[in-house]
Order: C-alpha cells, then structure tokens, then sequence
C-alpha cells in the first residue's frame, strides 16, 4: 500500500509544505524530487529545514524513473506542467497544484492563458479537486487537478449556498487577501522583503486567473452563468487566505438558512468548521492546517450577508487539499497524515 | 502668531503622531501635553522616542492653565471627550480626534454609542473636518471633530462621485483593512503582537461605529439616506490603511468619469492623488505622509467599478488631517509642517 | 497508561503550546485546564484556534480534584508556582514550566527573586529537566524543574565544552535572542504589536534572570564558579531564540574539537543537530519543533570561536521539551508526540 | 549655492533613501539618476512612492553630463564603483556609499574583495566619512568614503574610548544585527519575505566584509593593531541596526569614566546621544533618523562592560550619514535636511 512518490517541483513552497506532511505520512515513500535548476544538488541546499531527513537529491524529471512512481505531486509552474503530464505513464497517479488542468473549457484556458492548451485530452480527463464538493469524481481518477488558494476559500463558503438557492448568483463580491506565500518563491521585486513588509495593497483587479476558476465552480452550483466580482490582496504575512464575500440573500432567506445549510453540507467534514456568528474567521487559527473556518453575519444593507472564510493557503489552499485528494483517491481516511493543530502564536 | 498648542491626551499614537509633526511645525509651540494616569513623568517616559527634544512633563488636564493657551489637540478615549471640551474656555480652539462630535445627529450618537451625548450644543457646533469636502466651513471653525481612519478613506473617493452622481447610491460595499495601530496603545489582548502577527482577520462586522459616520457624509453627498455595507480587518501591520469600494455606475456612467470627477475635485489639492489604472495604491507608499492615493478600474461585472484608496491611518487618517485642520483654521498653507516622504522600506 | 493530565496556567502561550503536543500524543489525555481569572469559561475562549477540539472549561486550580489527576504540567508565573506544587498530592508527577524550582541554592534564589524560597523542601527534591544533559535522573523525578529558554539554547552548546574542557570556563559571552512570545501572553506595553514590531532592543543587561540559572548549569560542568556575561535581545519575530556565544578555546584545542565533543555527546540524540561550518543555524529552521540547532566557527581573533545555537522558545525552551520530560519519566520514547517538521514558510 | 546633484545607482534602497531627504533639502536640485538596467523608465517605475514628485527619467551614467553636475553620490555595487569614479571630471564632489573607498590599505583591500583595487591613488585621495570622528578631513574632501552601516554602528561607541584609553584594545567582541535593507534590493532568494519573515540568523561568521574596516578606525584610535570578533545577524525588519559591544575595561576605569568620555566627545554632536543607565537603545526609537543611540552597563564579569549602539542602517549608517557629509563639505549646518522625528510605531 505503501506509495512511491515523485514531487515534480520540490523546491518552491508547495512543495516543501507536501514534505512536510508525506514525511509523517504512514503510506507515503518519498521516492523522487525534481528541482529543473538545481538538479544535482542534495534536498537540504533548498530546504535547509529538512536537514534532519533522509531525502533523495534533487533531479531533473527526466532522471525520474516513473515504472517505479506510484504517485506524483506536481508543484510545477504554469504553462510547463500540461506538457510534463502528458508525457508520464499511465501507470501514475497524478495530483496536479498548477493551474494547468484546473479549468474545463479549453476556450476559456486560452482566454486567461493566452496560449491553447497542449493537452486537450488530458485537461478533459482531470478531475478538480476540491475534496468536500468533488469527493466521489476524485476517488476514481487518475489525474486531479488541485484548486488554487483562492478558489478554494471562495468555493467552500458559496457553492453549498448556491446549490441550495439560498443566495443569488448575481452580484457576487469576494474580497481576498492573501499571505506573501501565495506568490511562490520566485525571485521577484515583488516578492522581497522590503517590498513587502508594513505595507498591503490589491493587485490583479479585475484580471486575477483564479477569476474564471471560481466562476467555473459557482456556474455549476448555480445551474447558469455566474460571472463575480473578484479583487485579491497581498497581506503582509507570510501564511494565511481570508475571503470576505458580499452576497445577496434569495428572496425570504436569512443567515439562519446560510448556516443550515452549511451545518447540513459540513456536518461530517473534518476539515470544514462553522464558527457562530460574532466570531469572525482568523487566519492565524488555521495557520498550518487542512482547516477552513467560515461563518456569516447579517448584514445592515437590506436582504445581504457577509461570508466570512479562512484558510492556510500552503495547505487547504495548496498542498494540504493535495494530499486530502491523494487520501480520496488511495481509499485512506482523508485525515491521514494532515492531523496538525495551528501554530499559535 | 506662533500658536501655544496643549495636546491632550498625549501618550497615545495620535498623540505621539501629532508631536511628530508639530515639533517640526513653524507655527506650534507645545505648551502642555496631557496623561491621566501618567501625569508628573516626563514625556520621555511614554514618548521615549522624543528624549532628544525638550518637552513638558505629562500633567492632569485640570493642571493646564487653558488661558494660555491657544489651540487644543483633544485625543482622549470617546465619550470622556465631551465633557472635557464642555469645559474649555471659548477662547481657545479645538482639533478632537475622537469620535464624539462627528455625528450631527444625537440620536444616531444615541445608538451607536449607547448613551444621551453629553454635549449636543457643542455636537451642532462643531464642524466635520474632511478638509478636502468641508474646507470653508473648517475655517472659520472653533471646534472641528476630525474624521476617523475609515471613514476618511472611503469618503475620499466616494463623495465627490455621489455628489456628481456618476455612481449608484445603493450597493456600496466597503472592504477595509487597517494597519494594527488603529487600535489605539490600549493594554488589550487584541493588540499584543503575537496575537496580531503573522494573521489577519476582519471584525466589528456590520456593526463597527464608523458605519454612521461614513454614512451620514454619503448622503449629505447623494441627497437621500444611504446604507453601507462595511467591513473593517485587522492586518499585520503598524500603519496603514486600504478601502476596496465596490460601486455601480450610475446609468451609462464609466470608469472614465469617475476618473474625471476626481481630477476636477482634487486638481489642486496637494494630498489627493488619483493613480493610473492598472497602478493601484499601496499603502507602503503613502506611509508616513499625509497623501491619499486613489484609483479606479472597471469590473468585469457589468456596471460596476472597484474604487481602491490608501492612507496612513495615522496621519491623514488621524493626527496630518488634525494638523491640516489647524492650518485650515490659522490660514496657513494646509501643507505646513506635513512636509513628509514615505519611509520606504 | 494514559496519563489524565491537568494543566496549571492553560491560557498562556506555553499553555497552548504543550495542547497542541498533547492533544496528539497516544499516552494523554486532558483531565483538566486551569486559568485562574478565566475560570468557568470554554477554553476556546482564551485558546480559540482549539475550537475543533473538545476540551475541559477552564477551572481554578482548587476545583481540580487531583486524586484523578496522574501527571500535571505547571504553567504559573513565577513565584505563586511553589505554594501550588507544594499542595499537591505526593501521587501526581509534575514538570514545572516556571523558574521557582530551577535554582537549587535557595541563597541565589534569594538574591534573584527577593524573597525567601517558600518551598525550599521541594526546591531540593526537583530534577533539573535539560533532558539531554541530565536524563537519568528525570527518569526517577516526581518533579522537574523544565529550564528556561534561555538556559536551554545556552546550555545544550556548553555543557559538553566545559566538561571535555575544550573551552575555558572564563570570558564566556552568551548573546541572545528572542522572539516576543519569550514574554508571555501578559498585558503590558511592551508586549504590544506597535511596541515591538519594526525594531529590536538588549533588555535586562546584565541583571536578567536566567543567568544565575546558566551559570549553575556551567559551574556543574566545569567543577568551578562560572561566571558570564549575558545580554537577551528581543527581535520581532512571535518564536524562536538564537545564542551566539563567544568562547575562549583550551589551550591546544580548535574548532574541530568542538565538533568532536558534540558529536559524541549528541550522536544518539534525536534532537539536537550539529550543522556544517558555513551553516549557521537558523530559527525558522526549527520552528515549532522540539530541534536545537548548533555549529561552531573558528574567529578572527586568535584562541576563539564562536557558537551559534537555535532552538523555539515556546518548543524546547518551554512546552516540547516539558513533554520530552515527561516522556522520560514515563519511559516512553522520548520522540512520542514531539514529531514536527518546522513550519516553512 | 543650490547643488546639481546626481545620484547614481538610484534605485535601490539606499538611492531612495537620498531621495528622500535631498528631495527637502534647502541646497539640493535632483539633475540626474542612473539605473543601468532601467535607463529610460520614469523614475516612478522603480520609485512608485515618489510618484507625487517632478524627477528626471532613470538614465545611464554614461548620458550624464557631468559638466552640469556639481555634486555626485555613488550608490553603485561594491566593486563597479572604482572605475565609475575615476571617471569623474576633478569638478565634482562625491559621497561614495560602496565599499570601494573605505580600505585605505590596498592590501587589505585585496585580501577582502579578492581583486587589485582598480583605482589606488584615489583610495589615498579619498577621505572616510565618519562624520563625527573625522569632520575636519572631509571638510576638504573631494571624494568622501561613507562608512558601512556595521562600521559606524561600532565605531561611534568605541572609537573614543580607545582613544581615551578607557577600554582595551584587544578581546572586542561586536554581536551585531541588522535589518533586511541592509542587504540591499537585490533579487537573491535570502531577501525573499518568505525567507526571511519569523526568523533570525547569523551570517558571515568571522568572514564579513565589514570587519577590516572596523578594524581599520579601531586600530588609529588605539595606536596599534586591532583585531575584533565581529557576528552580524539578520532580523525581520525592515530597517534597524543594532550593536552590542562586549569589552574589557582598562585598568581602574569604570563604566562612569565609559559614559564621561562619551559625554566629552559627543556632547555637540547633534546626531548622538547618549542613553542613561538602565534605558537601552532601541532601533524604532531611531528609525528615520541620523541618530545614532548608546549606553553603557556595568558587566556582572569583572572588568567587563556592555556597549549597546542603535542607527537606522539606511540614515546614519547609509544615505543620512552621506548627506551629512555633504553638508559638510558645503559648510552647511550638518542637520540641514536631515530634521526628523522618528516614526513611531
């Protein structure tokens, strides 16, 4: 039962967060980790916090031998990684954290990617990976494409809410803010220090790439076209993902039907916690966990309610929900290896 | 000309905020700064920062011989504030920083601060010192109740708009964020750092007390009641405050014209900035300053438009805007003594 | 074999921090949480990020009823801690987290603490819990004495040194480094957010506490008075602690000494790591682990090196390395419940 | 009197920080910034904070007519600069802020860079910029070395008392730390938030550049060679520099004889100042600033004294210090431009 697992990409954050669960996780052999540039070198040159693990060196992909991979992470960048997949034997199972597989319609891909997508048939194939809605579609498959940060603390608060009618699927405002993590580890100005520290800002407006992955699962939910409004900020923090959602409650319901239905959708998810009404979402209380917490309030503006939602965006929004879907998909209990209490302070 | 200014309530960040400015200030004398419960230590002992300028000890307020003084900073807690400027001689003028004379209407302050103002002759007197919108009235004032840090922020931008009626009245949705020294230096849980970093949250959901304030200036500016939707977050950071403004275009109304109002409202005025679009406000950017940086971009949600603004909550937020005021009030240049460049990084 | 483990001082932060240990170690389980001023409420109301878990409601230490209780951890302030151990039954092991029973001369404790022991009987009978360093008799212990933070990250680097009498007992210059969660979860200026964050500072120069514990510590190791110079500095980060301490080697001895000496003290243990030359430690490196890190370097200055240590203060300078105990004196591995990989990013 | 002024290398941290205080300054006219890699961008690309202000566009060095420029100074990469300035026609007076002029001794030089100096007989013409200590040789200075930012957090305490002969000259130990900008706005991985933010380290154990220039002033101030332990350390703040200085008292000299020497020396000086017992430095208490604060403990080891010192690494020990040279080689009063409270918090 043991896996054999490659992590495409072990270098960024996301990869290191995977390491950091599949170490302590009892049916995860870490078999391969590829880093393209810095092939050669021992794990611990980039992940120096894992000095004290026995890790294979880095390599390139195409030094991995996938006949001995059962399984494969995929952290790697945007655009490269549809081509990467395609070329890996059927054999593996694939949980892919890029945005390549994450959108179904291949016009709308090319829209926000400005390119047409190199593996069509695969993008048909993978399966979106958001465990609490998409349990049963994520058991059988073979490639998964894992959401992003965004989309999962948007989808987790709306979609129950918008299958069940209780809000509307027009005038959907979700204003995020995202910890400095959620960038990568690219070496941009963006991305210092210096930049960064004692200061906060919005960026993407209008334009964000995560905004058609939302609308994509919101559609679905609502049975028709939903287009949001959508403005990600960058926090100064290293970790975190809060959502804060304006929408318009359906004609004759409350926030009480909100938290019913929510109660009902969640009752039995490890992962999801409905917090009582005056007590706000923190990041900081999930901070290192699988965990989303949300709660809504009642709004002054007539027939509005304010959703509130939190996670860590390594792990529920990245690559906590990427073991989960690997728990799903190896018939394991979905916890396995993601039990962790927030580091508080 | 050179005014001799008592600060009362001195020892807090508005306090200090306002000494930062009015040390350098060619018109200020700092006659006599105020401290309840640290009164007979020196200002080094609070503001251990200024121990290279020659400052007066911190004093009771009764101890204060307001005769001879001429202009008073009053950044006490709200609602101990009334009583404290009830007793001031008239011969001396007034820059509250507090909260108790911004609401007109008593029984709007009735509700939301929970008990009869104290005052309410000098609550009709006093004038709402946004200095950009309320510049005449400011100048002849003797009592001006500054703005809060939200509500500057989202009043800048927004009512010049609602005045020009290029924007919707209902549906305004204010996501704000605030840096943590907005919370005042009060010994509370809340504020301790490791409560605070490394997170964020929002709070006072739907019901914090800058609600009514925002609200009563938007519909002096729409003519008709408006209701708010608003929402404040705490982020990890000293200073610094952003409001995202969701808005809908008033009938066949674009981005392009609410650009053209901001340019023509604030042409001349030395702290208003309107950005580029695809350039939004940073608040690292305005951080020690008294500038408010603003743009606007179309959404893909048809009609509407995200309004972006950015302030010091400290500065133009608080304590710039009160030393703005004062020089309103003197008839000096309004940029007088707020000279500043953003500390960056 | 499962311990029913009570809690002194819940709702602090090396309170949390030993919850977020015990509440996945096989062997405890949680009887009772004490906080004093917050008895009667849930704890979630003081440790909110345990929401998902079912806890005891904070009670006062006199409505435990300790004939039920097998093991108590004591997370009490300073000097209040000794009276409390002191009416415990003689059946409950206890580590205790605070400094009342670290000294064991009760004339330095004195000198130290301004006033006379009140348990002096105990003061005796208590281990001294620096686990890798005095394992065998924590095992027997019915309390132990957990060492400060400080002591810990300062201690784990000398004590083989002066033993092996590589270094030299004089001139030893310890400076340290905290994050803010060193401090406690105590409402006071210091503490706040904008107190701490964007700056640093020495504090308790020459006159802090943990020295006389250090030099007890190293005058055990060398067999002769230790006296050193020790300066704590607080840096704005919510964990981990750093000492670099300078050192005069022994006569004939290098750097390649050190490392041999540590080797064999620390080949077998799984917590402290000895790093390559050109690697100095890190505290991120071990953040939320029980893990010290430590290296040394050959100086400029002719006959000495330098010593860097990392450890996380609320880990193994407080909470883990509690539990590290007590997994000693229930002879379990000492590893049960401490296995972590540190929170990157 | 007005000065054409050209800043090359303008837009890293220590070029906007010039900007900053020459953008005030009563004597300063910007005529040109250089930015090899951004020649042609407004200076707003890379300076989006002054984007209220009227700046040349970025240009190379090479478009500069120098023929026009009075005054010049040099924030180019260590090691480029040499040649820069030798190219510089003998009307221009420069501050250069590398390293390149620091080393007076070409063979220490080359034993630290590991290269020939490029430009020997201006290293001899040009003069060190510690302001304080060596205001006279600047005054007539054409080509001022300014020091580093370690250097003249060190040297301020130390040189005088050597001179003094109140310390010894050997067994200095400086345990130094720094905030992120001192590594400047270079795109390396070390400088990302990710990898910098909650945690603290040493670097450039015994092996800092920055060593033989301290050396170097505490060897003239002794009358002998001066060898120094010196550990800088990286903490996660922006800016803040701070030093603690280990040292041996000389015979008979107490830490009075430290603080009366201090007092002598510095007791004009309107950018020192020397803290009372018991209140150590604190680097916010300085940030913005040209100060530069100290004190002195009384060690519990015999002989010994703690020397604490504080500076913003951007003001005092960067582009401050650069101005306040230029004033002096002005004549100008040498606060001129350089008024500033500390912002705070």
């Amino acid at each position: 039962m043991t896996q054999n697992i490659a992590i495409l990409g072990a270098s960024g954050y996301t990869g290191a967060e995977l390491l950091r669960f599949l170490l302590r996780h009892p049916a995860a052999r870490i078999a391969a980790l590829t880093a393209e540039r810095n092939a050669g070198q021992p794990a611990r040159a980039l992940l120096p916090h894992l000095t004290d693990h026995d890790l294979p060196d880095l390599c390139k992909i195409e030094a991995v031998d996938f006949g001995k991979i059962d399984f494969v992470f995929c952290a790697l960048p945007h655009g490269t990684t549809q081509e990467v997949i395609a070329a890996l034997p059927p054999s593996v199972r694939i949980v892919d954290l890029s945005a390549d597989f994450r959108l179904t319609d291949t016009n709308v891909y090319q829209e926000w990617y400005d390119h047409a997508h190199r593996a069509p048939q695969l993008q048909h194939e993978a399966v979106y990976g958001l465990t609490e809605i998409n349990r049963d579609a994520i058991r059988k498959a073979r490639i998964v494409a894992n959401p992003g940060c965004y989309p999962t603390a948007s989808q987790l608060p709306l979609i129950p809410l918008l299958r069940a009618g209780v809000i509307e699927a027009d005038d959907i405002i979700i204003d995020a803010k995202s910890g400095v993590s959620g960038a990568g580890r690219e070496l941009k100005l963006g991305n210092l220090y210096c930049e960064v520290n004692e200061g906060m800002q919005a960026y993407g407006v209008a334009q964000h790439r995560h905004a058609p992955e939302i609308e994509q699962g919101l559609s679905a939910a609502a049975g028709r076209p939903v287009t949001i409004t959508f403005t990600p900020h960058l926090v100064p923090m290293s970790r975190g993902m809060y959502a804060s959602t304006y929408v318009r409650l359906a004609a004759g319901k409350t926030v009480a039907d909100i938290e019913h239905v929510w109660r009902q959708t969640y009752a039995n998810e490890p992962f999801v916690k409905i917090l009582a009404v005056g007590q706000p979402p923190v990041t900081r209380h999930v901070r290192g966990t699988n965990l989303c917490h949300m709660n809504a309030t009642t709004d002054r503006a007539p027939n509005r309610a304010i959703l509130l939602s939190a996670i860590d965006n390594l792990v529920k929004g990245a690559s906590g929900q990427a073991i989960q879907n690997m728990n799903v998909m190896l018939g394991l209990p979905e916890t396995t290896g993601l039990e962790q209490t927030a580091l508080i302070p």
